[in-house]
């Protein structure tokens, strides 16, 4: 059973917003089991819409098509999927009313402008899902074997409609479940991991495997089909520890729900370690991560952003010697400002970082890019150099990740350590 | 000239990752004129990728395909673009040595993964745009007239590289020239800014005139055919004259480099004004947008992420009284935190934020997405009340958005002020 999505409207086509419906539909339809191959997106046009439902329905058995259901001249998606389907349209009487409903709770008083009626319009024989966010009822239309699913654009439409009617029809229609599990890595590069896996990589068949790079990390995907969610984790198993086994000391979790800055959290609260942040470079972009973990105020006390010299001298206490001879963006630099900053601010550990972001500031000594990060954590002070590729915010983005690496490392060997 | 979308990937199939590639390349496209239909997503699979550039070969001119030119096994992108358009594939030496030097930098030590030379590969005759932040370099191949664009899929790539090689290439290809303008405002929704020119969007014809929303923000864009960029100006100029004079007030830059915080440290510079950050619910996102921009040492001395009721107290002296009778997400709180940043710091201007972007902690006094956001200047302190919707990560951002809209306003004021 082929899904394939369709998405429609000229705001798309034209990037003024980014098509989430189509991420959505195709996580929704992989949990259901259902192959999906082609995303599609196309204008409010006769002509392309059309070839595009064609094109669809030699291909999949099932077209999710959205938006282009309201109630405008432009809105022509119920029109073409109806014409290609060879249907006539008809009023149908239950969404009229209800669309008289809607106006009456949202604009009480408000006359119904005439236009709005045309989404009772609905293709004859056609299954009509009630839109409880909305006037443009969704509609299925099915010959031959095959089904158009017409779903109104709006997430806060499209969603509720989705898993209250179109899920059940779905699910009748999908044979076995597909599922999958996700083993993140930090600290290691895509080419290492996949290196590390390629015997695993080419021999896959049922379940898959496939790696995925991330910003300073790379998600490794199992997916596995079967009857049930019991017999797909059971075939997984092997293969999942298999993969456990090759990247212990990098795997920070397994899951789709844990970001690498919740792991983190997580792991200092299991340690009951504090938190405190002193950045140069990224600028607070280190703590904005982290603080975006929710419940991170029972670790995360304070951050200090210390972008000039005085600030690191007079917050953090950073030697004015150090900065003389060694400079701001050094090992020794980075290391009293996590000392300094678990000091001043009374928590465990600290995460510093020091670095040249770009454009400018960089010398041949010191090029763009160079990064010192420093953790201090009860029993040393560990200090990393990196260098780093891109822009200004690129530089940023993995100083940070390089950052949330190296303290989970440093609190996973603190934890190893501390239980001998 | 038709241009049309190509996004290959197995992870956009399955919904893990949203399509923002597909989005930023047709805003790009729109800008520069073009025409662009259609957007198609496919998966790292042969047969349906050489069906998809196919059917796109027949209905466009230039295909921009990103994804699947990494190293690994399932990147296939160039090899079935290669035979799609009946080409080679050579090695190409400037890239081989690029992805060295590349694997020097970044991995010092590090010996290169063979399967990373395979980015060195290239069809025969294509034109090699150099990636100046990863490892593969992106393909232009042309055949009959038609063009197929390869870029690497991860937007920190895709976007420098788009902008360097890409743009200069369709520009080429376009006949006559687009010229755009962006007339940036901040503190107006979209729907206000739309109502305040429905009369010119109504009427447009060339220029055209158009809103884009972003976080914050809002971008009215004016765009115009002509010959060259002298006649576009010509053209153009009556009505951006009367953009300007609608908006006044609310227009931080024209034109499409200045940010909203590169233009906040632009008038801070202007009026010698220094700055500090205080943060709470924030947590160091908003010094890191400001961080950003290169050069802002000048002004940003120090910022202070108090995500604790106490570190508000020791670092900033908000009063213990203010944080028990008002509360830590208070009008109070938040004007004491911008005081007291700025003394402390010993700055010109702080500001300070402090709300709750939830998931948890709302109450029905003080709900998730009440934020309150305060600006301390020489001669006052202004605090303002925002309610945001969204989850924890819109918040934070709108918040952001926010307090760099409020400080630009007030450092404008003060320009006023002091200038009378």
């Amino acid at each position: 059973m082929n899904v394939e999505i369709i998405t429609v409207g000229t705001e798309i086509i034209l990037g003024n917003i980014v098509n989430t419906n189509a991420a959505f539909l195709s996580e929704e339809c992989a949990k259901l089991g259902l192959a999906l191959y082609f995303h599609t997106a196309v204008g409010d046009n006769e002509e392309r819409l059309s070839n595009v439902i064609e094109s669809g329905l030699t291909r999949s058995d099932i077209l999710i098509i959205t938006g282009g259901l309201g109630p405008t001249e432009d809105d022509i998606t119920k029109e073409i999927a109806a014409k290609v389907m060879n249907k006539g349209l008809v009023m149908d009487s239950h969404s009229r009313l209800r669309i008289q409903e809607f106006f009456n709770r949202s604009y009480q008083g408000k006359s119904i402008p005439e236009n709005n009626y045309k989404q009772a319009l609905v293709p004859e024989d056609a299954i009509i899902m009630d839109n409880d966010n909305g006037t443009a009822p969704g509609i299925i239309i099915e010959k031959d074997e095959k089904s158009l699913i017409l779903l109104p654009g709006p997430p806060n439409e499209l969603v509720p409609m989705f898993f209250k009617d179109v899920v059940p029809y779905l699910k009748n229609k999908a044979e076995g479940i597909i599922y999958s599990n996700t083993v993140k890595i930090c600290g290691l590069g895509e080419s290492a991991v996949e290196m590390q896996i390629k015997d695993l990589i080419v021999n896959q068949e049922n379940p898959t495997i496939a790696t995925y790079a991330k910003t300073g990390e790379v998600h490794v995907r199992i997916t596995t089909k079967a009857d049930t969610i019991e017999s797909a984790q059971v075939r997984m198993t092997p293969l999942l520890q298999e993969v456990k086994n090759r990247f212990h000391n990098y795997i920070y979790t397994i899951g789709d729900e844990e970001s690498l800055e919740a792991a983190v959290v997580t792991l200092l609260k299991k340690n009951n370690l504090t938190l405190s942040t002193a950045e140069s470079c990224t600028g607070g972009l280190l703590a904005g991560r982290l603080i975006n973990v929710s419940g991170i105020s029972e670790v995360f006390m304070q951050g200090y952003i210390t972008y000039s010299n005085k600030a690191k001298r007079k917050i953090l206490g950073v030697k004015k010697e150090t900065l003389e001879k060694y400079g701001a963006v050094s090992e020794k630099t980075a290391k009293e400002m996590a000392k300094g900053g678990a000091e001043v601010s009374k928590t465990d550990v600290c995460v510093s970082v020091t670095g040249i972001a770009g454009p400018d500031g960089g010398t041949p000594d010191k090029p763009v890019g160079l990064v010192y990060i420093s953790c201090h954590i009860p029993g040393r002070t560990v200090v990393k150099e990196f260098h780093f590729m891109g822009n200004r915010t690129m530089v940023r983005e993995k100083t940070v990740s390089a950052a949330l690496t190296l303290l989970w490392k440093c609190v996973k060997e603190y934890e190893n350590t501390t239980e001998q």
